[in-house]
This record gives C-alpha cells, structure tokens and sequence, in this order.
C-alpha cells in the first residue's frame, strides 16, 4: 500500500492487516516505524474528531507533525493540488492527510507525487479511515464479520462512505441492508421501514443528517424524520441481545438517535473515537513503513 | 481539583497553592507531573496572550499538545460542546482549555466527562487564569493582599472579570475600589472620578474599553474617555511611591492609558505576560497532578 | 545580524555566510545551535510554502514552534504589532517570523524588542528569505554569481522582490535585466520582447502574475500574457544549454509558464522549494546564534 485513496482499492487482506495492527496497538505494541517521519493534515474542509484523530496517532508512531492551515493556503490563490503537496514533498514531508471537497481529488496525485497520500474525505465521495474504523469496532464487537445482519440508516444516495462501508462489509461476509425515506434511496434497493430490520440487526449504523446539505427542514422536520427513520427509545427495546448502535459523529442529538441513546449500553458511539485513533496508527504506520 | 471553571469555586487554600507554585516554577523548580499528558486548546473566540501563553505554559510541564482548529471544528456543524469534548476525551486528551462565547458553556461540561477543564474565558463571564496571574503579580510586588487599596477602572458592569477578582482580593484581605463611569457601573456601587482615588491606590488595574462592545464610540469618544477615566500622565505623577499600574491587555494605546505609560516604571502590563506563563504551568500542573 | 527584515540591510559577507550555512546543512551538518529555542510563526497573509517551510526549518535546527493563529489574533481587536511582538517576547519567544500585509510593518520593532524578527513577507515589500533561497539556487548551480545573465519577467513594478533581488545580484557581480509589459515597468529600464533576452540569459526568473491585485484579466487575458511574456514551449527551446527555469511560486500553469515546463529539465522551481528549507534553517541558526 502506497496510498489509502479509497476503500474500493483495497483487499480483504490489505483490511485484515490494517485491523490487526489496530488491534496491536490497543493492546500497547509499539510503533514499528524505523525513524521519526514528517506528516501534515491538509483539512480544506471543518472537522474535529478525524483530524485531531490523525494529530494524536501521527504523533502515537512516532511522526513529527508539520502544521499546515489549509483555510488559510496557497490554495486560496488557485494552486493546483498537485502543486501544493508537490510543494510539501519538497519540504521534506513523507505523508499527507487531506480532507477536500472536490471528489477524487486525489486523481491529480496518482503520478509524480512520492509523498504518502491519506484520503481523509473527498466531497461526497470516500472516507476510508471512517470506513476502517468502523470495521475495527465491529471486528472487536462480534470477532467475525461471517453472517452479522448490518442495517445503515440515513441518506444512503448521497453517501459513498455507506457505499463503500457496504462493499467492504459483504466482501467480508456481513449481509447489509439499507434503510431511508425513498426520496434519499437514489439507485440503492432500500428499505424504508424500520419494522423489517429492527428485530434481527446485530449493527445500526446510522449516518449523519446533514443539514449543511439541507436534507432534514426541507425534505422533513426534524420531529418527522426522528419519528420516521430515527432510533427511538421504543426501536431501541426492540433490538436482540448483543446488538450494537454506531454513529460516525458529529451527532445531531434527537434527528438520528434519541439523545439519551448516546450512551446508552449498547452505543459504540464514542468508543469508535477511541478506535479511530488506533485504526489510524495502523493506517499511518502501514503506509510509512511501505515506503522504508 | 477537577478543573478550573471560576474563580467563585476556589477556595483561598487552592489560590494560595497555584500562587504558590508558579513561584517554584519562576524560580526554575520543574514540573512534577509523572509523565507527559496530553493537552488541548480549544479557542472558539480570538486571543492572542491567552492561548499562546497556555501553549508555552503546556510545554514547560512537559505535556504534548495537540493542535485543534476551533474556527474550523464540527461545532459548525452544531454539534454540543459535550460532545466535542467527550470526543477529545475518547482521542486520548487529558486536559483541555476552553474559550468559548456562550457564558458559563461549562455547565454542560460537569457530569460526564472526564478530561480536566479549563475557562480560559466564559462570554462576558469568567476569566480565572487571568485572575490568577492578576493575584500573583500583586502577591510578588507586595508580598501580601491584607490592606492593599486596589483600583479598578473600565466597564466594570460588563466585566465579570473585574467581579471575580474583587471577590478574590477582598477574600485574601485587600480593600477593593471601582471607577467607571455612572453608565457603566451596573449594579457596583462605584466611584466617578479619579481624585477620589488616585493618591492612595496602591494598585490600579485598568480594564480593556471594548471597542467590540462598542463602548467607547457610542458612548464616548476615545478623547474624552482618555480625559475623564484613563491613566494619564497627570494621574500618574499623582500615584504615592510603589504603586502599580496593571492591564489584562491587549491595550487600547491613548484610551484606558497613556501611551507613554505602557512601560513605565509603575507598569507591570508586559510582566503580567510574563508571570501569566508561570500561573498556567501551575494551573495546569495542579489539575493534571490531582488526577495521577 | 540580530533580525533579517530586508535585503537592503544585508553585506555581500552577511549573504554568504547564509548560502554557506545552508549548504553544510544541505550535506547534512547539524545545526550548532546551543539550546531549544522557542519560535513562533505570525502569517496575517496566506502562505504554504513559505509558512510550512520555517515550521519545517525550525524544528530542523532543534527550536520548539508555539503555534499563533493569526487570522484569530489580537491583532483583529486593535493591538499593535508593538504590543503583539512584545506579548511574545515576554511569553517567552526568542524569534518571530511575520507575513503581514503592512509594508515595512517591521519599523515599529526596531526599538524595545528583545526577540529576533524575520520578515517572512511585508505588504508589496521584501521577502528576504526567498531572495535568499533564489541566490542559494542560483549558486548551487552555477558555482558563482560573477557574469551571470538573470532575467526577471513580470509585474516588476510592484514587486520589490525582483528589486531587491536585483540589488543583490548586482552586488554579487550578476547582470540583471528585467521583462515585462511596458504598462508594468514602472520607474524601471525593462525589456518587452524575450527575443532581445531568451537566447544568453543563464537564468529565467519568471514572477507570479497576481490575479489577487487584478494584473492579469484586467490589463491582459491569461492567453495573451502567455503569449507575449510567458515562458511558452517554443521560447524554452531557443534557452541556451545548462540556462535554467526559476520561479517563487505558487504558479498559475499556462500563464508565466507552460504547464509541461513546470517540471522540465531546466526548472528549478520545485528545486528551490527544497532549497528554501536549508535556507531558512540558516537564517533561524544564524539569527538565534548571534544572540547566545
């Protein structure tokens, strides 16, 4: 692995390994990294959990982290992509991570560029750390991924990460299902009735709302969405024994989940921050340690 | 302590002790934390003195920080300042400092999480490391709080700050005054002119006029405030031998002081940065201390 | 040298001893600096690659970077750049290096402060350390300065870059000559015709058009900028053997230059960001050394 651009271009083994490491590094292994490498998080787009996730595990194996602010860049004077982390490998970066909002943006890095690229959201296309994690946290849950019944939650047309995460899930084994109002199912084959899927899941995974997207106000209220497609305290009753809640954050409290769910027993909302970090040493080491 | 939310939550016994230490730390003493923890600042407003100085503050007691872009984070995308810090907390984070606009953001901060928190600004409310360092240039200067006359002059009504350092100093003995003007006063029982006050101040702390609050330009011109409520060259001749001239900065040159005085002789404006590195180390020795 | 503010103030020996610095860096001496030094990097103007590379050419030489937001400073409520640097200094800074858009903002620190200033950039006026990584590339390459043919193409009359560059290689015994459209000469002798200049010049210095001050769009269209003072595929060609490409960057591809010249044999643009790295940590060593 020289990149990690998206979840399509990996194997079940390139998975598996990632997974491994992760777990090794919770149990308290120590960084295999032969010496101390630069990196810089290039985030042209808000987020808190996932790049202060890869400013703690960079600095976890060992990496000395270049600061870059990306809202205040060359960028803003129309530098290509390619010329920007060009510019950064000549400064003597050996890996960068970048969150954009063009998708694929990293079309323009596949020749030229020596740097490691880590794809940390492109637009509405990939987040493979996000992806990994949440394998990761389902991996540690159930020890397998062979038969589990997965239900994503939420606007499945305009989420490639559900797309990908899915993809990834059945080459795994795991038998995914979709649910979503119709207006939001696009090309997928959805389910838009929690009374199929509730009873049977051993995941939930539900997607973020976005309102930055003004999905929720103009398709629903909020009350109407959480009523409809939310996780309530009642569906919450009706999950099996074992059965898990997962969310990838930021949580719009009562839209996707009852507030009060957050932490219940069976959430594993904040423990996959906690993965996060572990999968995302796994991912920086991995790609490093490729290049020594 | 748990954390550092207000000056009102501290007892004359945990004043003392953080006073205490940032003297052990401005005589060369090391820190006594037992390994390297890890810190975040989180600035949802601007500040110059304020986050620099508890980023210096951090590194002197060996603790790593982890960089965190407030302007920048999912609290755009509305996410709770409870989950923003439970999320940090899941990351690995075991401070963080918080400057937020919402008063007394803290509140939804008490149950639940487990980092240590500290106020580096509440709104209109709270400011207890600029207190602290307040308190502690006054203690080095005089070696005592009991029976020193303390000015303090600006808008004391907004000014919370003004509040809480007077209760403090009141507590540790000292014989606390206000100057404003009448608009200004609130519910503070103040004095309106200089002359009542000038000769036997042994302090004079002037406040910040907040062009931000559009205090001065509405309700004055910067001229005729400077005439009536600042620290001109006239009031300082007038000052009795020893006494001092603070500022919590940064300064409006030619409104709450004469420019030349910035650096006088009197003013300990540019040592309160100075001491404020030795007040954070401590505060963040303290609270990270408690939790071993 | 107790700052580096313009190149106006620099001695052919003071110049030297920089390149010979960053050479022995180059061939991988250590830095002689004494101690850690704290560092800070104020940009109040958007910069990659100048930024990234001091934060990269400090930690190369063994400081501790305090980060400064600026665009969330006090600087936004009024505060000098005095009172900023000031603040730094007593916060426990020992250098600063500042962008900001003020030209000759600098002359309000030349008195009363204690901490070393690199001027990373001043409005419209020099940018001390990119001319000194151009002398730096220019002789790596040719081992000499004496007799070299150096042309400067582009918006000369508003960048005292190339003048100061132009100063400086003068000095150093190279002979300058400018290009550019006669709208944008200025008070300077310039040339309008690469024919008079393409086939003896060792050195193309092409300047970055600044859309941001409207150049480009306003006076010309991009193709037509290219056309008549661009360095197009058919110009290159007549380029003598062991000439090479240069430019400050971020580049707008298609408009100082082709696009596939970029990255052509005679460029030395990506080149001279790696150089700008041992360049800057020459000036951080230099600046901090003649403080010990």
């Amino acid at each position: 692995m020289k990149n990690l651009l998206s979840m399509e271009y990996l194997s079940n083994e390139e998975i598996l390994h990632i997974l491994a490491r992760a777990s090794a590094f919770e149990a308290g292994e120590p960084s295999q990294l032969a010496r101390k490498y630069n990196v810089a998080n290039l985030f042209f787009e808000p987020s808190t959990r996932t790049k202060t996730s890869f400013e703690m595990a960079e600095r976890n194996v060992g990496c000395t982290v270049i600061p870059f602010d990306a809202g205040f860049s060359s960028a803003l004077k129309g530098e290509t992509m390619y010329d920007t982390v060009k510019t950064l490998e000549m400064i003597g970066l050996d890996a960068v991570v970048i969150r954009a909002k063009e998708d694929e943006y990293y079309n323009e890095l596949l020749e030229g560029i020596n740097v490691a690229v880590i794809n940390a959201g492109d637009g509405a296309g990939q987040h493979p750390s996000q992806s990994l994690l949440d394998l990761y946290t389902i991996q540690k849950e159930f020890g397998k991924f062979e038969g589990l019944n997965i239900t994503i939650a939420g606007d499945i047309s305009h989420s490639r990460v559900a797309k990908s995460d899915a993809i990834a899930l059945e080459h795994l084994g795991a038998n995914v299902r979709f649910l979503c109002p119709p207006e939001w199912a696009g090309d997928f084959e959805a389910h838009h009735d929690w009374d199929d899927l509730i009873e049977d899941s051993d995941v939930i995974m539900l997607l973020r709302v976005q309102h930055e997207r003004h999905k929720v106000n103009k398709d629903f209220s909020k009350e109407s969405y959480h009523a409809q497609y939310g996780l309530t305290l009642e569906r919450e009753k009706q999950m099996k024994d074992g059965a898990i809640i997962m969310h990838p954050a930021p949580i719009n409290r009562g839209v996707e989940i009852d507030t009060t769910l957050v932490e219940c027993e069976r959430s594993r909302i904040f423990e996959q921050v906690r993965n996060g970090v572990f999968v995302r040493m796994a991912i920086v080491e991995t790609l490093l340690k490729g290049r020594e």
